[in-house]
């Protein structure tokens, strides 16, 4: 890299490399004199100190690791978005890990951070980890930690979330008086903590509105074409939704797909909403009702409260959870148009 | 972090720490059978080199950084899933800058990096970006550089692209067999040498097939809110278009909305088409045509080459510009419907 040492800086300036390392860190040790000769020097020369002579020095690495599931998802890259903000007015740099939703994948990640690369780490969980061993593991190095969104109840660990359960319950209760007697829930990995909380919601909903007999909960996952078939089952069956529910856009996305092959209407058969941040949601046939977490708030505050621990300062209780709210954006998706005949082709 | 060092661990085995460093580094000079007990107890106790000290040692991070205009954006995110894919693999960590589109921002990004920080930097410039010092000034320090997408064609720095100007001749060419005869090129700044590119194919088949003189390129750019009014503008004039061609994927979503607003109907009244790799694009209303970019394979790739420039292997000929092929997706948004009476809310 840049070739000039501090040994270089220091043979050149006729003082040890001791004193040219103390003018740096501006040392009251050292006169302003001294200092000015040598900061004029070491940025004629484009002199950086060496990170990691630093870091060993300090042990402190001015890093933090994002370790999430996905990139290709516009609530994590939102959320990405507001940590950078952050950590960069802080003057840290982000290390990004994707574990993929591979619970092996994020062992080996975290274990290779419990080193000493990174002053802090912000996790959101994968949907197949279902054991927690390799973050109480962080836990007892001493490695401050964070959960965001995807976060384990059990853990002594702040976290900041968005109020998935009512949410979901505001989500269900609008479909609800928009007409829907029969709502599916379209829902991820039980094990993680936002697929309970969502679906907490609905069923609260669904009670509510006296329908606690009409539940239904379709588990879906990464792969496509496996979740419109269990989709397209279920539309096609004899006790036929007219609601959708889902937990990620990923599963409206593939709702969509679903009802276009078989000539659905929405919302006229059917009407869906979804947890989803997608601002091209305004733009889909029909346009999408959405439920929109805080993204980039959730990522802002996430570091915000990270950097409070590797500071070492205290944490008010209310600081220890936090939860950002959501909020619906109803569009045509669940108007309550005139309910059409459903169309020939489903099974009888 | 983690309270174990290397001394413990040589007090505990009654060893020196240098014995212990060399056995857990595999060295020949250490017996099998202390390198077994040393390997043992570093296991059990979860003991891990402390990665600054080994850094300074080797001078290795084993640390790329990836600088991007920003996260929000589905070919970006999908690079950065290919890069890390190659990374993890090479047992390499990932960090991640965001431009903003902003030049100083990026200045500063590289001035830090030149530190040593990392061993290779993938870098796609901002839109602000007009010259190349700090670009230069890394290459000046022997820091390993790569270009992808967006780059400085004028230094002699390896790039991964798409075929722009190919893609984008294809693209204008299909919306004139689609029956357009007046099309606009919604662009990004000049300075971008995708922006020229994407041009370039435009102008040359508008001069194949004989529409030279209507040539009409509009500047957009990150705000939503201008965007919109300069489209609005273009499509309520005299001389309104009858096709729009998009270089990124955000001026679709706002011509999308300014039609939706105006209830000017896509594709009757107006054909478009854009470079997007959002997945969504064919749930769009109607299903947007896009140039879909091989963005997980230019991640992939560029990597690939940043590691081959690291380790200091020769690189081909052919391998100091990639160019991977975009491909057209063709959907509703431009297929030849009988033309329309455009609607009377027209100015005059």
């Amino acid at each position: 890299m840049n070739n000039i040492t501090l040994k270089k800086l220091a043979d050149e300036l006729n003082m040890s490399p001791s004193t040219v390392s103390r003018a740096l860190r501006d040392s009251h040790e050292i006169s302003q004199e001294t200092k000015d000769r040598v900061k004029a020097l070491a940025d004629k020369l484009d002199f950086q100190p060496n990170p990691h002579a630093s870091s060993l020095r300090k042990n402190k690495s001015r890093t933090i690791a994002v370790v999430i599931p996905e990139i290709q998802n516009n609530f994590f890259s939102q959320v990405m978005n507001g940590v950078e903000e952050v950590a960069r007015q802080k003057g840290y740099h982000v290390l990004i890990y994707l574990t993929h939703e591979d619970h092996k994948r994020e062992e080996d990640i975290l274990h290779l951070l419990r080193s000493g690369r990174v002053e802090g780490v912000m996790i959101s969980v994968s949907n197949t980890t279902k054991n927690f061993e390799h973050i109480e593991a962080c836990q007892k190095a001493d490695l401050p930690l964070l959960f965001f969104d995807r976060v384990c109840e059990n853990m002594e660990v702040p976290c900041v979330t968005t109020d998935d359960a009512s949410a979901a319950f505001k989500a269900t209760e609008h479909l609800i008086k928009s007409g829907c007697k029969n709502i599916v829930f379209l829902s991820m990995a039980d094990s993680l903590s936002i697929s309970c909380g969502r679906k907490t919601g609905y069923l609260k909903a669904l009670s509510k509105y006296g329908f606690a007999n009409k539940e239904k909960v379709i588990e879906c996952g990464p792969d496509d074409e496996t979740n419109r078939r269990k989709i397209q089952q279920v539309l096609q069956s004899e006790d036929r939704p007219d609601g959708i529910f889902a937990a990620v856009e990923k599963f409206a996305v593939n709702t969509y797909e679903v009802c276009r092959e078989l000539d659905i209407k929405v919302p006229q058969h059917l009407k869906v909403i979804s947890f989803s941040n997608l601002s091209a949601a305004a733009l889909f046939n029909p346009p999408l009702s959405t439920i929109v977490q805080p993204a980039y708030d959730i990522g802002k505050e996430s570091a915000a409260i990270l950097f409070k621990i590797i500071d070492k300062k205290k944490l008010l209780s209310s600081e220890k959870r936090i939860v950002i709210p959501s909020h619906l954006v109803i569009r045509e998706s669940t108007t309550s148009k005139q309910y059409a005949k459903p169309p020939v082709l489903f099974k009888q």
